[in-house]
C-alpha cells in the first residue's frame, strides 16, 4: 500500500521535546527539557474526594456526554477569574473548554487560517503553536523582540507592509521559551496595532498565575474595545496537566465558530474531568495551592539563575524570568545548542536546543531550561554538570 | 470588528443533532435524538473504586503529561481484543489513543484530505464524520448503499471514474444512521476495491460490541493484506462516554502520521482516564459489563420495531437492526421529517430528521430513532405519540 498523505503531512515534523522527553523518562536523567508542573505538588488527596463526591452526586451525569460548550459552571468560573485577575470583562458564554489550551491552538488555525496565510508571532515562540498553526498551511512572520515584547515599530512596518495576515501570536506573561514578560506599554500598543489591521490576537496564558514578585499586569485583552483579542487559558500549570482542560475566552461571534469546529474536532471535553475541577474549585481554596506551587518555582527558579551565574562560563547570556517555568539561554554564536545536547545527554543532563523556537529556522546557539520540574539538589548538580559541557564548548 | 475567519466557516455548519439535543435536555422530552448510552448502566460504583486505586497506586503519574501514543496497558489491551473479536493481527504500536473516535475521524481528515480530495461514503452515512471531514475542504460521493452494505459495482464504477479519491469512509457494523450490517462478501469486496484503487478504507466501529442477535462477523480490517484498512474505536458505548477516550488502529506507517498530528491537536488524551480505564478492564469483567448493556438495548430495540410495526401507519418503513443504537425510517417520498420533528416536539418527543446525514443533502423524507437511551415505558409512549403525528401527515 502506498498511502497518500495530505500535503501538510510533508512540513509536519515530530516535536523535539517530545522525542528528547523520550530520554527523559530514564529516572538517571536530570531533565530541563519538557514544561511539565512538579508532580509532588497535584493535590491527590483532594482529588480524590471530588472524584468521589462527583460520581456520589451525578455520577450519571459525570459519565455521559455533554455540551460542547462546556460545564456552565466552570465556564461561570473562568469568567469571574479572568475578570479579576486580568481585568477582562467575560461571562460564561464568552468561554468554550477545550482539550488543554494546546486544542484551543488548533482550534484557532481552524477557524481563521486558511492556506498561505500568514501568522505573525514573537520570535522565538512556543514550539507546539508553530505545528499548530502548521498543519493549516500559513506562513509565520517572526517579529523582532526584546525584553519588553514585540517591538512595536517592526510590528507595524510587517503589519503595513503584509499581505493576509490572520493571527498575531503571543504569549504576554513569563513567555515560553525565553521567560519575558511584556511591559504594559507594549501591550497597549499591540492592540492598537491589531484593531487598526483588522488583525486578531491570540494572547496565550498559560503560566500568568505564577509570578514570584512584581506587579501583576493587565492582560492584552483589558485594551481591547472591540474584540479583537482572544483569550487561551489552562489548568494544566495550576492544577494538573493530565486533566486536559483548558479554555479559550473571547468575542462571541468568534467562540461561535470555535464550538463548531470543536464540535467536529473531538464534540467535547472529557465530562468528568469538567465536572471534578469545578468541584475542586468549590469545595478547596486555590488560591492556596498556586500559592504553594508558586513558592516551589521561585525557589527553583531563584537557584537555577544563581547557579547559572556562578558556573556558566563567560560569553553566555540568560533570562532572569519573574514567573513561569522557563528561562532562556543563548551561547556565543558559533556554538551549536544540538552538539551541546548531545554532548550533555552523555552525562544525562536534557535540555532542549532553541532552534526550534524559530518557525523560519536560526538561532542555533539558543536552549531552553525548564526549572519546575526537578527538585533544587538536582537542578543544581546538572546545571554544574552542563555547564562543564558548556566550558568545553567555548 | 470584523472578522476574517478561514474559508472553510462557510461551509461547517452546526450539528443539527446537538441542537436538538439542547431541547432534549428538559425532562418531559421523550428523546429519540442523540446517540446516549443509557447511563442507569454506567458503572459507577467500579468506577469510583478504580478512581481510587488509581489516585492511591499512581497519583502523581495519572495526573501528569504523558506520551502522545498514549498509555502502553491500554493500547496493549486493545490490540488484543481487536484480535480476538474482529480477527485483526495488531500490535500495541498500531494504535493511537484519541479523544474520542470523532477525534480520530477528524485526525483522518488532517492526515490524508487535501481541499479538493473527494471522500466516498455510505449513503446515509454518520452526520458528525461529514462535519469532521468537511473541515478539511473535502468533496463527499456517496456510494449507493442497500441493507448489506455499499453495492459493489456502484462502488467500483464511482472509484474507476473519480480522481483524488483519498478515503471510503464505512460504519459495516449497525451503521449509524440505518442500523444496517455489511455482508461478509460485502466487506471482501469492499477491501479488494481499495487495493486496487490504492485508496484507504476507514472503517469505524463504535457498536459491533453491541450485537443482540446473529453471528459476529470478522472486521473490514480482515481481509485487508496491504494496511489500507484503518479501524477507529471507542469505549464510549460499552464503558462510559464521559471519559472521551477512543482509538485509531492500523499500519503504523499512517499511525505515525496520526500521532504527529495529535501532538498538535493536543499533544494527548486525558492521563487519568487512559489510566482508569486500563484499570477497570484489570479488575472486572468488561464482557459481563457488555452482556448486561446487550441485554438491555436488545429489549429495547424489540420494544421499538414492535411499537413501530404496532404503530407506524401503512406506507412507513424502518430497518430492523441486530444491534447497535438506532434504526432508520423511511416516509412516503412527500413528507418531510422536518416538519414532522416540529409538530412531534410540541408533543415533547424528538428524533433526528435524515436529511443531515445526506453530504449532499436529500432525502428528507427519512429520519434516525435511537432505542438505547429511554426506559421501555417511555419509548412505547413517544413511539405511540410519534406514530398518531405521522398519521396526521399521511
Amino acid at each position: 500500500m502506498e498511502f497518500k498523505f495530505a500535503e501538510r503531512m510533508e512540513y509536519l515534523k515530530a516535536s523535539e521535546i517530545r522525542e528528547i522527553l523520550k530520554v527523559t523518562e530514564r529516572p538517571e536523567v536530570i531533565s530541563f527539557a519538557g514544561g511539565l508542573p512538579a508532580p509532588e505538588l497535584f493535590p491527590v488527596e483532594e482529588i480524590k474526594e471530588v472524584n468521589r463526591i462527583v460520581l456520589e452526586e451525578e455520577g450519571t451525569q459525570a459519565l455521559q456526554y455533554t455540551t460542547t460548550e462546556g460545564y456552565l459552571p466552570l465556564r461561570e468560573w473562568i469568567a469571574r477569574r479572568m475578570n479579576t485577575r486580568l481585568r477582562t470583562n467575560l461571562a460564561s458564554d464568552n468561554i468554550l473548554l477545550t482539550h488543554g489550551s494546546q486544542q484551543a491552538l488548533d482550534l484557532s488555525g481552524k477557524v481563521f487560517l486558511d492556506k498561505g496565510d500568514v501568522v505573525l508571532c514573537e520570535s522565538p515562540t512556543y514550539l507546539a503553536a508553530i505545528s499548530a498553526f502548521r498543519a493549516y498551511g500559513c506562513k509565520f512572520f517572526e517579529v523582532p523582540t526584546d525584553d519588553e515584547g514585540m517591538i512595536p515599530e517592526e510590528l507595524e512596518r510587517i503589519l503595513e507592509k503584509t499581505e493576509k495576515v490572520k493571527i498575531i501570536y503571543v504569549i504576554p506573561d513569563f513567555q515560553n521559551p525565553t521567560g519575558r514578560t511584556w511591559s504594559l506599554e507594549r501591550r497597549e500598543r499591540l492592540v492598537k496595532a491589531a484593531i487598526k489591521h483588522q488583525v486578531v490576537v491570540i494572547e496565550d496564558n498559560p503560566y500568568g498565575e505564577l509570578r514570584f514578585e512584581g506587579e501583576a499586569l493587565p492582560s492584552v485583552k483589558y485594551f481591547d474595545p472591540v474584540g479583537c483579542v482572544i483569550c487561551l487559558g489552562t489548568f494544566s500549570k495550576t492544577f494538573c496537566p493530565g486533566y486536559r482542560i483548558g479554555w479559550v475566552a473571547g468575542d462571541q461571534r468568534a467562540i461561535q465558530k470555535y464550538v463548531l469546529v470543536k464540535q467536529g474536532a473531538d464534540l467535547q471535553c472529557n465530562t468528568i474531568a469538567q465536572r471534578e475541577i469545578a468541584k475542586y474549585l468549590e469545595l478547596y481554596q486555590i488560591d492556596e495551592h498556586i500559592a504553594k506551587i508558586r513558592e516551589v518555582y521561585r525557589r527553583r527558579r531563584d537557584l537555577t539563575v544563581k547557579t547559572m551565574e556562578d558556573e556558566f562560563p563567560e560569553g553566555v547570556t540568560f533570562t532572569r524570568p519573574q514567573g513561569g517555568l522557563f528561562a532562556w539561554v543563548e551561547l556565543p554564536a558559533h556554538i551549536n545548542a544540538r552538539e551541546v545536547l548531545e554532548k550533555s545527554l552523555e552525562r544525562n543532563v536534557a535540555f532542549v536546543p532553541g532552534g526550534s523556537f524559530f518557525p523560519n529556522g536560526g538561532k542555533e546557539n539558543t536552549f531552553r531550561i525548564n526549572f519546575s520540574n526537578m527538585p533544587e539538589e538536582r537542578i543544581v548538580i546538572g546545571l554544574k554538570c552542563l555547564a562543564e559541557v558548556l566550558r568545553e564548548f567555548i
